[in-house]
């Protein structure tokens, strides 16, 4: 078909590590080449102008919950409308969280299978871990070795529903370090949550600024601070997810700086808004603001735009859960009834340009870094994903620099009848979307697939698993233990 | 009788707050007048020449365990030879824990009044909440209302034993901060403890090293974190117990830099040892290390003499806990079962002076400050004790800086059959201890009179509570909450 | 005559060490007693009824520049005037710099005596050090060995005028230790600020703002640790004034954590104001709030404030220095020529009571400490100023905690036309001053009395530098140096 | 000839961004493929079998002395001979730092062309700047426009000789912004260095532990924070050389944090030595290790590698300039006439392999990143160097990770007649070494052609300089200036 083969002149081709003017040629859903001056030989390519344009990855949402039902309602975009939007925004690939039912994480899988069946780009899962006993334990092993999954997801707040104890966390951590797979955790203290919810209530602070005033970004800090010395302590990897606080960014780049590896995830409500939105006096507004950590107070944007601009921070995701106005008047007298959620798919890759690129705390290729390569490489899918090379999937976007963007639920494609971001305009617009070697985003059309979509499998034992055996063996060869004993008298 | 009456001539009298060349002098246990030229009026009075030597309060130690019973058996020292040794080393009163019985304060309150019976000094307690409930909830109201009580001191380790969960803290805290009282914490990750000794034990390694190996300093800097947030979270004063990691002290300070009321108390054995003790081959010298959280790499003492300086840390305690060799072998097999103690509460004021004045890190009245008076203060029986001053009770010591200390279990007063501090010499020594205005210790002769300590009751509502009302009010005054809010359609 | 005889009734006596409820009676100028119901024994004592309120030691500014030529014209207040207004405000002694005249210590001092003569309180000097030759450095002994000298300060900005370059920095700092006085710095960096200067008017920014653009936190910061180090090259205490952001704070809390004795000084206008006046689009306004460092972006306050509320800071000045409108107003077209400087001798009790005590960040001990001993103490001259204490002068202030008080130029006894914190409220009213045993200020009446102010002689070697003889011997005896040596060949 | 084309077969490939299994295929100098099973073409070449080992970009030392003309004498290798031992241990490029004659950046120029005369392997220059005036300024201009120049490096010590003040630097900074050419420091404060060096001498400290104790890390923190900030303040990047310290490591880390663009360079010298050689009694010995920065007290070793293995410092160059024993003997009675300088070329890439990868702390891919390909991209020559992809330049090496390396005087390829590493051994050993395409070191038998070298130009603006027109307008208009006044009466 038309589709098959496309033939992109003459753009700035962005990969993390490098950046050129160059065509990129692409067969049957591959890059095939990329070089200067490549010669239409097939009269049946497209061919696309990219000059004064770049031509990157497509992004790579790390953190989304489409189809997720939580807090007794369901996000409003399924696989298909959710990634479709992805893709009219630049997305091609999102990395869902499969949440057990009832503890089972092979019944959340299943579950998660049906739930992609028409999915529109390609995805991938990190699968949350909810309760700990043998069974759950035994279920990891199959989902690493059987199922393409290499990191798993552990919840140090929602208290008597996701959340575990510290003691079920660190065998968890355990488990992950022994499977190869990525330990995730989402970092606020859960009891004090619940304490400072019951405060607020008790104050008769009911309504979204609540939800702020009841988990300060010291209980997020404590959480990361915490998360990240147990993951020390087992000496693994550590995924913290969302992370929208200066406080906790702090505890990053404390431990990074002491050579742990340590990822931060920052997403793109994080970057972009404030907490101000909490208090508007319309229910409805304010409401769609609220999620978990909450955005914080100006101030903690820059610092996390800062972090990001130099790697402290590494990557980009949305955290993507967007519920309607109906949904969260749920919670119109409680705020601790409000679903918690707001929408990003969409709108990452252009305000992550807009407020990084833009403004100049980013270079195009740092852009590529975190909104797509280092999350490849961080779930062992590089460069199959996340690189603009010969071999790679054909999932890459034409970005012109000099469009503009707008951002409005009028215009949006998710579902939801808010938008977050709504107002926000910028420059740098995603005016062509490829994915899976096929235009499915131009001139403002999406020509979305239903059902062609893959799953991508994670293998485990990532590049942030190297050296680990290494420093384990080295530990305790320095600890000079056991020693050998007598016993003196007194 | 003789020692009724006694005029000290010629010293420095050191307070935390100046020093001064003065006559000091107590009648009837108390401080009568403290200038110079006092002349003697009584013929009856000692007159003590003090010239050329340093008159300071008694010291105060924050944190001892005598009598106590804890892991099978019971510290060496009970409340007559633990305070004996005290006043030998220059201490005039130490403020022990009592122990819950079965998880009950009252019952705990009771045994320790036993405990005292014999005092040779006098004294104060700190309780331990070991468990949650109503009913210890309850008990801490009638601790502070009638007991005399106001601290309380919550284990965040010694899982299964002491330990409270985040949630159980939080409620600890709580009530802490409506009866006035001091929250103190014992800060290490106590989930964690216990698989770092579980693997050690799997490795095989079994002696006292596998003790600082399994409860390294990122897990009391993880705990000692998390309780500093929950205090701030809920706005109360927080005392961290035994800070012994610079890792430990820089959440400490890291806290009070932003305002926040933290108290840290360092130990002697943190300030003048390091671990190598641990690792040494004779079984009965490593044993006697073994105390939680453990002593630290070298480098460690440096950092906590610093912030000890320049009022980053506050005071000095010892965490006295003495036992023979004989106890410390029924962990010969395994480490996990050898009596956490060492003794200090005779050593503690030579050390410190030795360690920090001499040195030239700290001033006399420095000194005072962070033996005596600050406890004093914290605790709230300032200017009863902790000061030289008119009215004070007359707990002092006379100081020769030019006379020298030698520390060895030969000569030592605790009944320990060792000494952890074995061997060190130094400079400044503690020649007489006026304690209830009796003159208990001269001419290297102990005088203790059993039964002559009174329990000293420490009003809640100290100095740190200053302000947290009007904190509180403001808080909620500037968080512009409750909204008042209407909806719109979205 | 009737001020020779004061007796203070019921009242809470403050001290930095203790507060308590007492009475104090007061005889020629001295404190002769502090103690519960003291009986009026001579008729002709004024009694004053204190009951419910604060009796503290008249707060001691250590930064303030009366009559000071600067920048091609004199402050609007002379020590008559500008004392006058303190003791109106409830401070009864300042500190204020003597400027070299052509760089001649002994010049200066000469033109300073002179401008004291009709002192209304007493005072002490700072000598500033603006060139380094052999002649200053002899200068620097008369003043300290002759003239009751104890403190140096040092410019690192305000270039070709004040500023000295490192290698003299240096010098005078070891000529500050040998001398036990104490080194003080303006701490920004110099050569920058002239280069931001620059910049700002080749960009067209020619008000009031351009002065902020051109001398960022960094620069301060940049100063401060710059000076903090060469203070610890060479072992010596140092104190930094005008602290003006969290930027510079934070240097000074990580050199304390790591035990070095380095003082800060914070200002009322640093604590409270930020620098959105400097955006005001009247001058006149704009124009009154230029001074070096520049008030800081919202946020910096809050961050001194808390770091004075636990002692990383530890006093508060005012760095007093008012000039009229029309002397602002040499800078219309050039904010370099706007004469430096605001007011706040005045302001200083009412404002830092206001901000630190009612909003629950200190309590009234802290507040003393702060505002009055703590610089009694750095300078040497306690317990004579700075504390209630029999025997101390009869400096000191009653304070209703219930009164109100509201800033204003209608109202204000400072000469100039405008007032940094006009129209700033708060509660806590300094009721009545007394100052050498004399009420000055009492029923808002002023009774200043020309000439009774006294030079308060400080001498060196303060409490900040104990223990350094110690701490230098021991750092060499450490250093295990010089090694004897062979030489082999390679 | 039969060195022209050459197929490596089956190791593992490994850039900086990605490693394979892959057959690499060279000719003419240039990669010209880079995939598995490629097949010999041609007959003549010559066939290296690399399975099981790894095959990387050579390595590229970003500091290097080689002919240095310094203190008195001259480094021993010149670019003949040193460039050879860099090949034997696996460095195929080196950036040498021109220092200008009598101040003249041409002069010196000149004169680095001259020696480069035989060079065995590619180089490139830094260019100093050790004084300051117009024509310095245009001379940049040159070297950057015409020469091939694009960073220029600032001495903050060596008072006297090489070192600016901050106003020089300042201009220095400023310069290089506008030519898109990096600013380098060698960050100690100068007049603090003299200062110290005439302590030692006065105590009577003249040998090799003297260059330490006058040289603390105090100093080296100082100037590097202090260069940070001046670059913050031109908002342009700054390339730090030689971090050797924690203290200097943590500046970086804080800038960087908050999103400045700060390069730190760590030599081989400060991972894996310490100062314990200072205090060797054998003169011969202690002089070796005599270099500045000074090779810090054990611990910052262990700092550094921790922030070079998470990317908080970047690269790891050499400052290769060895003297030898008679040279250092200059010295014998003064260590201030010891010349400067250690070897490290010939060892580096072994080292860093040993210390980095084979301790764990670093995979395959980040040892490439810092020993090769992030010079490359920051001084804008990569993909050209750095990086194993077709087109780039034949630099490359086969480490064989399952070979030892030992270092000894004896056997290394350097002219100096010790060895810093003397006896140091690892694993991890570079079996090949191919230069311009050329097989240059194999079997431990040196092929090094005289005048094979090239000189590769540095074009300016590398990437670090992305988005610094964009951050300077924005921070502009963010600014909120010029405000439009007017002024009213007071
Ligand atoms: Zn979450
Ligand atoms: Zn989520
Ligand atoms: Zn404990
Ligand atoms: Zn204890
Ligand atoms: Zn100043
Ligand atoms: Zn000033
Ligand atoms: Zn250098
Ligand atoms: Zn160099």
């Amino acid at each position: 078909s038309s589709s098959s083969k496309i033939l992109i002149k003459g753009g700035t081709v962005v990969n993390a590590h490098h950046q050129v003017v160059a065509d990129v040629y692409i067969e049957d859903g591959i890059i095939v080449a990329v070089r200067p001056n490549i010669r239409q030989v097939d009269v049946d390519a497209v061919v696309l102008d990219a000059a004064g344009k770049f031509v990157m990855p497509g992004g790579i949402d790390p953190h989304t919950h489409l189809g997720f039902e939580f807090m007794g309602t369901k996000s409003v975009d399924d696989f298909s409308t959710g990634q479709a939007a992805a893709l009219a925004g630049g997305t091609t690939m999102n990395i869902d969280f499969i949440i057990p039912i009832d503890g089972s994480l092979s019944a959340g899988y299943k579950a998660y299978e049906e739930k992609t069946k028409d999915s529109v780009m390609d995805y991938g899962f990190h699968v949350a871990v909810t309760k700990w006993d043998e069974d759950v334990s035994r279920e990891m092993d199959i989902m690493v070795k059987e199922k393409g999954i290499n990191s798993f997801k552990f919840f140090m707040a929602h208290k008597g529903v996701l959340m575990l104890d510290d003691e079920q966390l660190l065998e968890g951590i355990k488990k992950c370090k022994s499977l190869g797979a990525l330990a995730m955790v989402h970092a606020e203290n859960g009891d004090a949550v619940v304490e400072g919810q019951k405060r607020m209530i008790e104050l008769g602070i009911t309504g979204p600024e609540g939800h702020d005033l009841s988990r300060p970004a010291l209980l997020e800090a404590e959480a990361t601070g915490r998360a990240i010395r147990l993951a020390s302590f087992v000496n693994t990897p550590l995924y913290v997810v969302h992370v929208m606080s200066s406080d906790a960014m702090e505890e990053i780049a404390k431990a990074r700086q002491s050579g742990q590896k340590v990822v931060g995830e920052v997403l793109v409500s994080g970057l972009v808004l404030n907490n101000s939105g909490l208090w508007d006096p319309d229910f409805t507004i304010a409401a769609k603001y609220v999620m978990s950590p909450p955005i914080r107070a100006a101030g903690h944007d820059k610092a996390l735009q800062a972090a990001l601009s130099t790697g402290v921070l590494q990557l980009v995701g949305t955290d993507h859960c967007g519920f309607n106005s109906t949904q969260k008047a749920f919670g119109i007298d409680d705020f601790r009834k409000i679903p918690n959620g707001l929408n990003g798919i969409e709108e990452r890759m252009h305000l992550v340009w807009h407020t990084m690129v833009e403004s100049g705390q980013m270079s195009p290729t740092d852009y590529v870094r975190a909104t797509s390569t280092e999350c490849a490489k961080i779930f062992n899918i590089y460069p199959r994903k996340g690189a603009i090379l010969a071999g790679s999937d054909a999932d890459l976007i034409i970005l012109n620099p000099n469009s503009s963007f707008k951002i409005t639920a009028k215009s949006h494609h998710t579902k939801s009848d808010t938008n977050a971001f709504e107002g926000m305009t910028g420059k740098g617009k995603v005016e062509v979307t490829i994915a899976g070697g096929r235009i499915v985003w131009a001139n403002g059309e999406l020509r979305a697939v239903p059902g062609s979509g893959k799953f991508i499998k994670m293998p485990p034992f990532g590049y942030l698993f190297r050296g680990i055996d290494k420093a384990d063996a080295n530990y305790l060869s320095a600890s000079r233990a056991p020693v050998k004993r007598f016993t003196s008298s007194a």
